[in-house]
């Protein structure tokens, strides 16, 4: 099986698939009498036909390495995932090529960094490292197909590179 | 000092306020193959001339008792919270009377709760109680005065009630 590695999650290589949404650096505006920073409007949304809607996921966790058979990608909407727990999870994502994914970039974030997956971009599955697996995921709520699925005729085994 | 007890949040309660974004029993939807539950579309969002954003807001810890002197509205949107960690957290509200807040309501959330405070709910500044203090925010984004604040004349005593 062909192998794909975890790295880590970078603003540079992830540009082309998102945003990383983080407290990071100076914040933009401090609130509540400077108890708090905000660090404004980190996610570039899109919405075809619809509005942002916020849900949660409860998903299991995962275990490296496995078989990543499955990507999708979502025309219609972005997609942010905010860990509900302080942990670190894995970002499938892959480049279109023509309709089709290519090879599977696999990020590991930090803990305490959530992501959004800009419109019609490649992933995978949300994949929680950690318990409880628990995300709020700010995605489009409306009307019509938004789901496109691509099974590999291959599948992938995610691994850690060995050090 | 005027004292106000901590209460657990119940979607009762919280009603007239806000919504409980939670994971709590059937999943409305299964997906991932049958490996994570989508509980769909759990907040009344509501942005007067402006559109959804997430900000991150990273926020000193509070320790109980403390004073509450301010509450704050913002009339053009609603605003969720999303702990990054899996911990409760303080959510301050009051009924508005006629432009002026009532009596504030402190509820206590439990771990893996967030809340989504309906557009112009009389609101405490963010009150986590356990570091990182780390939090999505889902808000407006735009133009426009969207903060009101009012100062007590004579301040709360935020407690527990003795047991």
């Amino acid at each position: 099986m062909r192998e794909v590695f975890v790295e880590p999650l970078t603003a540079e290589a992830f540009a082309p698939f998102g945003d990383i949404l983080e407290a990071k650096g100076a914040a933009d505006v401090m609130i509540n009498q400077g108890r708090c920073g905000r660090f404004h409007n980190q996610a570039q949304l899109s919405f075809v036909d619809g509005a942002a809607g916020i849900s949660l996921f409860q998903s299991e966790t995962c275990a490296l390495p496995f078989a990543l058979e499955l990507v999708e990608r979502h025309p219609l909407g972005s997609q942010a995932f905010i860990p509900m727990s302080f942990d670190p999870f894995l970002v499938i994502v892959a480049e279109d090529h023509e309709g089709v994914p290519g090879c599977p970039r696999i990020f590991e974030t930090q803990a305490g960094q959530g992501i959004n997956l800009l419109r019609g971009v490649w992933h995978g599955v949300l994949t929680p490292l950690y318990a409880p697996g628990l995300f709020a995921v700010i995605d489009r709520i409306g009307e019509g197909n938004n789901l496109e699925e691509y099974w590999f005729e291959h599948p992938y085994q995610v691994t850690r590179r060995s050090r």
